[in-house]
């Protein structure tokens, strides 16, 4: 197995070719980046973290019933999976009241939802990821109306398995995204990644913001805290056998 | 029939209490605002023409079947009608894109839409009237979910047979608000006004623009477009008789 061309660099990820045209190769960079790209850094060892803790994550999710793109982690930044055609729509699901939610709802940060729920953006930098509804993404067809339902079951199921992991790590699961895509027979599956970077997780306890409002909003050393994660999570074993 | 007290001023409208509990008397104002009352002007004339066209539209959704709020138009810039509670969402149908939808989905305004759709927003001046999905409206309990699919058919309704009057008088419809209010008896009832404040409006052949973007944008004198809307609809005789 080895690196081919690149095929796309990201804002956290540069996406190689394979030998293989049904595999990519999944470079995590050290780049952070918040509001759509306006707040940018460098921060050494974020793309480790978010490697291992991606894989992890996936790894933990395959046990669990939830497939998902990843094949393997093959060194402390890169990952194989699978190559899919990415569906252009965030898939973001809530539990608990944050970010542009709570500013879109005037909810306070924090509150408990009376139940999950999922939301879907439009994947568009220069749209700035807007909020979709079930409408603009019929319209726009980014997704037939089958597809909008499945996303929505899937990202309820992931949200409940990995509530439960982080649950047992000490760790609130706020609210996260995904992203899926099609393989090359069509299937939809979980692609994209699983991190402290796409999800808002609290200490349990505390509350303490252990994801990257931590870079947003200016609350301390990113990587401290996704060591954090990574370490509660069961760290470097559970993911480089 | 009297008017009483002071039940509600809006930006547009006031609303009177009168000696009937299921009645109130609403008051068109001059007042023109836009961009959540960030632009505000007085403009003498728009409340006597929104509550013509207002009238006259009520009475024709009235004959084509769509019951709504309207009793009857009382004064030059008054009305009775049925009171409602308000249902705090703004249902807006779109045939064209214009506006935030076009900003929203990077379309050019002006593209027609492959179907008309219905959208949500929540009617709350503190969070600036945000865009709202089905879950969201679900997680405030702002409406049931049959309630608002009974909006979403109810607002189609209401757009073709809107749609069909303007184009019998040579007026495009692109878009518009509706509200909604429950009777006393809990039954869903179209409610507000529909006038160029409330619709987007071009001219059929010019695309010329008949509606509030003529202030919002300043495109040109507000009554005078206004009046030529009453005039196309079919003027004062309609609605004074
Ligand atoms: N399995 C996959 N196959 C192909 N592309 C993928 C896969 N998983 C993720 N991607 C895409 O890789 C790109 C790089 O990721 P990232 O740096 O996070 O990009 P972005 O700046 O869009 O967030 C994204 O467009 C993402 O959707
Ligand atoms: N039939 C009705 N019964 C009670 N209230 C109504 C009725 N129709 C409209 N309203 C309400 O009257 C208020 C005044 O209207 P308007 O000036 O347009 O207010 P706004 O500033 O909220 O747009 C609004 O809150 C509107 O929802
Ligand atoms: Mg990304
Ligand atoms: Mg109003």
């Amino acid at each position: 197995m080895e690196k081919q061309g690149l095929l796309y660099e990201g804002k956290a990820k540069r996406i190689y070719s394979t030998e293989n045209n049904e595999e990519v190769w999944v470079e995590y960079k050290d780049s952070a980046t918040a509001f759509n790209g306006e707040k940018k850094a460098e921060i050494g060892g974020k793309g480790v973290l978010n490697n291992e803790i991606s894989s992890l994550l996936f790894s933990r999710l395959k046990e669990k019933g939830i497939e998902s793109h990843f094949i393997k982690r093959i060194s402390a930044h890169e990952q194989l999976v699978k190559k899919v055609d990415i569906i252009p729509l965030e898939v973001v699901v809530r539990n608990v009241a944050a970010g542009s939610l709570a500013k879109r709802l005037g909810l306070e940060e924090g509150t408990a939802l009376r139940h999950s729920i999922v939301e879907f953006y439009y994947k568009d930098d220069d749209l700035g990821d807007p909020l979709l509804t079930d409408a603009h993404i019929e319209l726009l067809e980014l997704a037939s109306r089958e597809e909008v339902e499945l996303l929505k079951i899937q990202g309820l199921k992931v949200d409940s398995v990995l509530t439960e992991i982080f649950e047992e790590a000490g760790i609130k699961l706020i609210d996260f995204k995904l992203e899926f895509g099609k393989d090359s027979e069509g299937n939809i599956m979980l692609a994209d990644e699983i991190s402290p970077d796409t999800c808002r997780l609290w200490d349990i306890e505390t509350n303490q913001k252990l994801d990257k409002d931590v870079f947003r909003r200016d609350l301390g050393n990113l990587t401290d805290v996704y060591s954090i994660i990574l370490e509660r999570l069961g760290g470097k074993e559970a993911c480089t056998k």
